[in-house]
């Protein structure tokens, strides 16, 4: 069987990431969604094993000794981590493996697996990503502002990706990331 | 303006690789097809500036010389050969252009434009090729095996590709060639 691709994700803050993922990962045939582990306590809504694995501090520090996450970072104080184990049995069913995560971790793999493949999600700009953040109206104005500057931050990662797929319409950032995907599909290795 | 991007496309004969471009090319205003320049004779059907620029072997010379080409190849006893300025120009024109030429040439511009995006169009299988060429009922049994045999040594070539579509089905060939060509739009430089 044709082994699967590695491919992995990372975008500021409100990109709408979440809803291209989203609608990507409908076909459940073809991709396997990566669940990160975390330290960080889950929000409202948010199951163990789908957004997250939720780890303890304690417990996360023994895996990252026995050497079972392909990357790990802190990120304002909460362990986040790639359980290994999944990418592979999953790689080798012939599944793509989508793997989200933060600019930090994701420069970690860039160094590991050379048959990875990075994109990047921008928003139209910094003033469309702050405006988009006030409409969802889940996060207060100063936790915005630090959003906004860890977006910016994070947009001078791109060069570090392989492709970048900007969220101005959803539908079109939904036909471009499928159209990054398929061509990741028939790169040659 | 945003600049095109330049993409390079080769495909052992017989391999529907003309179908398939033509299908892609319908789309003027996005792509360019730049018009390889030529020493052989010109077949039955055949428009000059069309399907080749048509040269005296004195005039080609003399625009190797005059370092007119972006590459050129000797190739069964004819020149071929890739103009660079009207590539140049439509490139800054913020289009694709899309180079068809034979492995040969495609590796010059690999050395030459670390900008270049390279696609390898395959057929099925050898089988599938001799089988599609015998069909097509232009060539004789020798030119037939001739060809196959070209396949088969061209297609160990493909490593040295970015991309490799596999014409099975045409229009899977065409969605996964227009996906392709998404993705090296969006690839970060």
């Amino acid at each position: 069987m044709k082994r699967g691709r590695l491919i992995v994700v990372s975008a500021p803050s409100g990109c709408g990431k979440g809803t291209i993922l989203g609608r990507v990962l409908q076909d459940r045939e073809r991709f396997f969604y990566s669940v990160s582990a975390t330290t960080r306590a889950p929000r409202e809504g948010e199951e163990n094993g789908v957004h997250y694995l939720f780890y303890t501090r304690e417990a996360f520090e023994r895996c990252i000794k026995g050497e079972l996450f392909l990357e790990y970072a802190e990120y304002c104080g909460n362990y986040y981590g790639t359980p290994l184990a999944p990418i592979e049995v999953h790689l080798n069913m012939g599944q793509d493996v989508i793997l989200e995560i933060e600019v930090q971790g994701a420069m970690q793999i860039r160094e590991k697996r050379p048959d990875a493949s990075f994109i990047f999600i921008a928003p139209p700009s910094p003033a469309a990503l702050r405006e988009r953040l006030t409409n969802r109206g889940t996060e207060d104005a100063e936790t915005i502002e630090k959003r906004v500057q860890q977006a910016e931050k994070e947009l001078t990662c791109v060069d570090a990706y392989d492709y970048c797929v900007i969220n101005d319409d959803l539908d079109t950032a939904v036909a471009d990331f499928l159209a990054v995907v398929r061509a990741i599909e028939l790169k040659v290795k």
